[in-house]
């Protein structure tokens, strides 16, 4: 018998990395996707075809999506600044809709293949600023994907995977390192430099950061000087 | 006060027309957006142009899907004939979740425009045949659009309105007739030729051919000779 399929969100950054790790390492044939949004930081791309050939990705498929044409993010949206500091409520650099349109597309993909899992690297930290990261948001997606396609209405089943969900950022990162993920091939900050160095003050590179510290693991992210 | 803001989904198309004409007759201030999706019909942006103009939209966009890229339907895939006999089941012109990508990019456009509404037009007659045209479908979207979305979780509305749900293609013409909807304008057919004239025999103007027949409405339709 063959493994089951699955496609897996991979962004190039390491949460997604981790979720493809543990995908692999209960056996599944894993089919990559990542976007090319527009996205500032688009040398995640080159991060995430990295990762997907390191863990052993059947396929690795790269969609473009126009988000920049709506606007609205610090993250497609160049005249919007990354903010370097926390902030209370959803940062600007929420891209609006993002992870229903990457469930969306993955889903029809998953449908093409016979795939019925699709594996995403949502967690508990961005849980707290972005809400198409929360467990009602992932359940009800699962919902829809089940009355929106072919399979669902067959009878066949269709799983929403995330299981970072309710990890920390530390935990993330000690399952990773468990299952020989190499973090120096990913990439998490917004605003790297042309050779792919980190801000080091970006939100992400700020939880990132953190993430290692507390998991009392030694950070392999390449900062840019002084950072 | 000015009016509420919509995002109508503009196909070119009969049915979309007769949609954002019902959204502009209550009033709305209405975003009308197709989508280039690899569809072999491409012809039916340069309709969704003339209709989003004709009906008063106040503004008209398109965004480039890469489902070409995904393959699995005659509609993007060259190698797949569009069936001219109806069939059995859901039809291989069925795009793998389509209508959930659509409305998840119609979800982040109204998110940045600040409307609290996305218009589509899907309608009893598709619901035979396509999953994602059932009620239960749009009714788990809009579940999800809340979830999904900033306004959600600040507590504003989001709305799905599918106003042809209900309506057999021979209602949603009498209403668009009712509406002043230049139905001549509107391109459905899936495989027309350059000059836009239809097939005659594609599921899509099939249905369309008998809703006029239905209705007791001259068909507009410019046919290929002979069809």
């Amino acid at each position: 018998m063959s493994a089951a399929r699955a496609v897996v969100l991979v962004s190039g950054g390491l949460d997604s990395a981790t979720v493809l790790a543990i995908a692999r390492a209960a056996g599944r044939d894993c089919y990559a996707l990542s976007f090319d949004y527009g996205q500032r930081h688009r040398i995640e791309l080159a991060a995430a075809a990295r990762v997907a050939a390191a863990l052993g990705a059947r396929e690795h498929r790269t969609m473009r999506i126009d988000f920049a044409g709506i606007g609205g993010s610090a993250l497609t949206d160049r005249s919007i600044a990354v903010p370097e500091t926390a902030s209370a409520g959803i940062p600007v650099t929420y891209v609006p809709a993002r992870n229903t349109v990457f469930l969306a597309l993955a889903l029809g993909w998953a449908e093409v293949l016979g795939a019925a899992e699709i594996h995403v690297g949502v967690n508990a930290v961005d849980y707290s600023g972005y809400p198409d990261c929360r467990p009602e948001f992932i359940a009800a997606f699962e919902r829809l994907a089940r009355l929106a396609t072919r399979a669902g209405v067959e009878g066949g089943a269709l799983e929403i995977c995330a299981p970072l969900i309710g990890l920390s950022k530390a935990g993330i990162i000690a399952r990773g390192v468990e299952l020989g993920v190499d973090y120096g091939l990913t990439i998490s900050c917004y605003q790297p430099d042309e050779s792919g160095r980190a801000c080091g003050r970006c939100d992400s590179c700020r939880l990132r950061r953190a993430g290692f510290a507390a998991a009392g693991i030694a950070d392999p992210t390449v900062y840019q000087p002084g950072r």
